[in-house]
């Protein structure tokens, strides 16, 4: 379902009109309905075409089945000048992360930093949109969250209690676009399997292994494997470790204990979540930081390249530049997207607004 | 020159002493030569056999050099009641690193957490040794720290301008051992491949490649190539923003000014490290989080293995039993590095009382 060069664009104005329209149909308060589609528009802009427009559909059904609490009321439970714990109240994790995301920015721009954790939480797009949001406030930004399905065993073992869990790194610099690292921890995402599988192409080794280890390369056969992370054990640490701060820190869910927010769309998920943010002349006068931010993302971009690789990126440089082309140009989406979408509107009984650049 | 079964142990003390006495004589003050001791030999307890006694000889080098400042004066330079920046005044890391940790520490304590960042400093020793700190304190510990020497090349790129810069993370529990996760950003320590050479053995497929791109697997040839990232692009851009928040957010050597340690023995190094220190009660009682680690680490445990595995480890479960195995047993010791150490004691005019167990 990833967009493609050939896929129709839309402008990102119209796609976030579509999808704040849809979630207030849905019953979402105006406010919050506008949230989620600025964040999930966000999405889209970055490039992550997973994480935007593209998941509406699943969201609507969730909503519908009274998975997603509709009237929810977003509160800290508990909380210091530099902490909180934020009660989602099952809302669309969209909303929760973004109340959570500003709380965590007043915090640290009173106090110097603060780390802010979430419960009762769902599916809140691409780990990046919250991680950058400190940086206009020379911040830097960490996030993490428990992935919202299991498709990944522990080193060593077969069964599914693990997720993906991503964790994503936002730094300011000056005249260069700000680093922006957003990775999950398993070496693919179980977005790009499910593609493979749907396009009849095989996957690489060292993305699945079957039950007893072996490369599996059939994506049709991917309920018999698993994924694998990033650096076998060293990528399941790191992700039972932001398992463990942005789910039990929380009191949210991590293990077992996850639901599959596919298969079961009733459950609340109690998804958990992390945002920390920290101002940058708590270490430096932000100016000299961010000069020598420049200097250090010039001095990896001009060094010397592999035979045949064109550029060296830094992170977060290709979505910076897909914002800004998607913003001029509009925002991909595939015709299969665009008929669920328009199936939505029907169902919901709205004009289908989503209309071609 | 990692230890084997085999080899003499040697009791931890004993270690430590002669860690001390050496330092000592090299013109240490005797508080900071029992603080590099107790650090060093917590590395040997651990099993990180590469970061503890083995590296006296060299660290005597370069304090014989004039590489490292026998009488530092390590301080705050900027200070909030949950930031500071810590001048390492080019002291021995190990030392400069207890300084910051008990600083990030006394701060959580009064505030909830507290992030202290680290310039001029030096190699401070395996990770875990100071991530773990916190964590009797029921306090989370974060540690990162940019590596003294450039082994790796950004994804694409052919130059050595980034270390292993690795991340460790310590979360309480509560029965159970904590979770202490220690791990560079590359698949290989540059010092498993040095190894592999003394052995006349191969390195497997994946540890590195050569300039280009094809995998180096002789690793006699090590200075044709360099160290993979994990998860190749996510590893490298886990590393780069290490490197960024450990080193330039503190004003230390990040990229090319990173002076090689073992090249170089008199140059300042400007190491950077990063410590952060959590209370687990800003977000939940901390009995209440520890009983649910325990669960958490018991399910990831009991979980179903591969056919011929014979445990599912936790990140830190075989140091903490290394930790009680040596403290008991001993610490073994390479024949090859007692010979060293017998060298060192001699040019020190010191007594050799590094006797076996």
């Amino acid at each position: 379902m990833a967009a493609t060069e050939q896929d129709p664009v839309f402008p990102a104005e119209r796609v976030q009109a579509f999808i704040a329209s849809a979630l207030l149909a849905l019953g979402l308060p105006e406010a919050d309905a506008q949230t989620c589609a600025q964040r999930m528009t966000e999405a889209d802009l970055r490039g992550v075409d997973t994480h935007g427009i593209f998941r509406l559909p699943h969201y609507a059904r969730r909503i519908q089945a009274g998975g997603i609490n509709r009237r929810p009321h977003v509160r800290p439970v508990r909380e210091t000048p530099v902490t909180a714990l934020v009660d989602g109240d099952n809302a669309m994790g969209h909303v929760v992360m973004t109340a959570a995301t500003h709380l965590a920015i007043r915090k640290a721009a009173q106090s110097g930093l603060a780390w802010v954790g979430v419960f009762n939480s769902n599916h809140a797009g691409p780990a990046a949109v919250y991680s950058t949001m400190p940086v206009s406030h020379d911040m830097v930004g960490l996030y993490m969250t428990v992935a919202n399905a299991n498709h990944m065993a522990p080193w060593g073992g077969v069964e599914l209690i693990l997720g993906t869990n991503p964790i994503s790194v936002a730094i300011p610099a000056g005249e260069e676009p700000p680093i922006a690292l957003d990775m999950a921890t398993t070496v693919s995402s179980y977005g790009k399997i499910k593609l493979a599988a749907q396009k009849g192409e095989s996957i690489p080794v060292g993305w699945m292994v079957d039950r007893r280890g072996q490369p599996l390369t059939d994506p049709q056969r991917s309920h018999e494997g698993f994924l694998l992370p990033i650096g076998g054990y060293k990528g399941y640490g790191l992700n039972v470790v932001i398992g463990m701060l942005a789910g039990l820190l929380n009191g949210a869910a991590f293990g077992r204990n996850v639901v599959d927010f596919n298969q079961d769309l009733a459950t609340p998920n109690n998804g958990g979540h992390t945002i920390f943010a920290m101002r940058v002349d708590c270490f430096r006068p932000p100016d000299e930081f961010k000069r020598d931010m420049d200097r250090s993302i010039r001095e990896i971009r001009a060094s010397q390249r592999m035979e045949g690789v064109d550029r060296i990126w830094l992170p977060g440089e290709m979505e910076f530049h897909a914002i800004r082309e998607r913003r001029e140009r509009g925002i991909p989406i595939a015709p299969a997207v665009v008929r669920q979408l328009r199936a939505l509107a029907d169902t919901l009984g709205l004009p289908f607004t989503l209309t071609e650049s």
